[in-house]
């Protein structure tokens, strides 16, 4: 018996997020479908990241066993004959039997991507999140900076969650623009349930002159989901790779 | 009665190209459809550029008449309540009574984008080339060069068209590389059938070492369709803009 390591990109356009739902289309089922298909065995896979309904991933990570004798690295390019072209396993590896993609520490970076125009551009709609009006992005990373570091991010998090500890580290938050595409990036030791949408929707509402940059430091404190943005639009994210600090055996 | 131009952008994936086909859903026929039913009498727009199926587009050309009292500017932003999320004019100005899209002398720019790595990002499959093998994009930047200037490049253009004069002019073809992406940038005083997606094909041949880049001269001399590259697969080509040298009243 082996575990598997897969680093694992898909256009979530299609799918209603990872995790399985019975009757709905999700990444989790299709991969399962396919490795299962490869292998001849059942494969039940683990994923790092459930990332929602319309999320999309260039780097999500999943695990499984499998007695198979096929090369772990011979799995990527044979599971992508067998999976839909919206879903693209980037790598496979074989990485210790204990090694769990939730349990480990690791750096996950997101990006939420924004396409700030007058009018909106038909080739980006499936991939950031359209906003006609102004936006300053000087505004929005003086804000985000306020979140920079280990806080309570309570404010930041769906009250639909079932976390009890809502302390994280965000080690980097950037707002940058190329053209008419606002990108913010960032990189945590873990993220709540909506909390990059939460955090852009909340940096949206800074950049369009409702917020001051400094209301930014009373959301954190006041740990009130109430206090915070919006969760903005579910297609502008991309969750863009897991860093993990020790895997490999 | 006044003349109306539109920049148009469109994600090309559901449609079979820019021109009218009976049966078959085009961006010619959605234009004319949300067109008449904004302006309430029927309107038939001429197109500058009749981009093949799958083809993408940030900024076509097309002009139309009307007997409308509305404001040239307003048509922009009403059109598009009309139109389908993957087609949104961007502009709309007045223009002269005898200004034509493709009588007019333009320079064309048209992007063809390749996803170079070894295995396919889901959410570039709709926009970009994928290739997996490695490609030299200065040996390609080299074969590019021979493609500059006033040429005749019947070796360049589909066995089908109608045209009789296959002389054009390229002022501008580069290629570039960011990240996994290579992007073919030309502008032309006008393009004949299929030459940009064949331009594509053949700078792949050479990108893969298949033809040495000095192969090119070869290739423009013989005027013979037979002895460039294949054509490049239509999605990976934009057309980014048509700057027309004069057209305001």
């Amino acid at each position: 018996m082996k575990r598997i390591k897969l680093e694992i990109a898909y256009d979530g356009t299609a799918y209603c997020g990872w995790q399985i739902q019975p009757g709905q289309p999700t990444v989790e089922a299709e991969m399962n479908k396919a490795l299962s298909e490869l292998l001849r065995e059942e494969i039940i896979v683990t994923g790092a990241s459930r990332t929602d309904s319309g999320v999309h991933a260039l780097g999500n990570v999943a695990i499984f066993d499998t007695e198979s004798a096929i090369p772990a690295e011979k799995i990527c390019p044979a599971v992508n004959q067998r999976l839909p072209e919206d879903i693209r396993v980037q790598t496979s590896k074989e990485v210790p039997a204990n090694f769990h993609p939730r349990r480990q520490a690791s750096r996950k970076t997101y990006e939420y991507r924004i396409l700030n125009k007058k009018v909106a551009l038909p080739t980006q709609r499936l991939y950031a999140n359209y906003i006609y009006y102004d936006l300053d992005i000087s505004l929005m990373q003086e804000a985000a900076d306020y979140l920079i570091g280990e806080h309570d991010f309570k404010s930041f998090c769906s009250v639909k969650t079932q976390a009890t500890d809502t302390v994280r580290t965000i080690y980097q938050l950037n707002v940058t623009k190329n053209g008419d595409i606002i990108t913010i990036s960032v990189t945590g030791s873990g993220f709540l349930y909506n909390m990059v949408r939460i955090i852009a929707g909340t940096l949206l509402e800074v950049g369009r002159g409702a917020y001051p940059p400094d209301k930014l430091e009373g959301i954190l404190k006041g740990c009130d989901r109430s206090l915070a943005g919006p969760t903005a639009l579910a297609h502008g994210l991309t969750l863009i790779k897991i860093d993990y600090v020790s895997e490999e055996k």
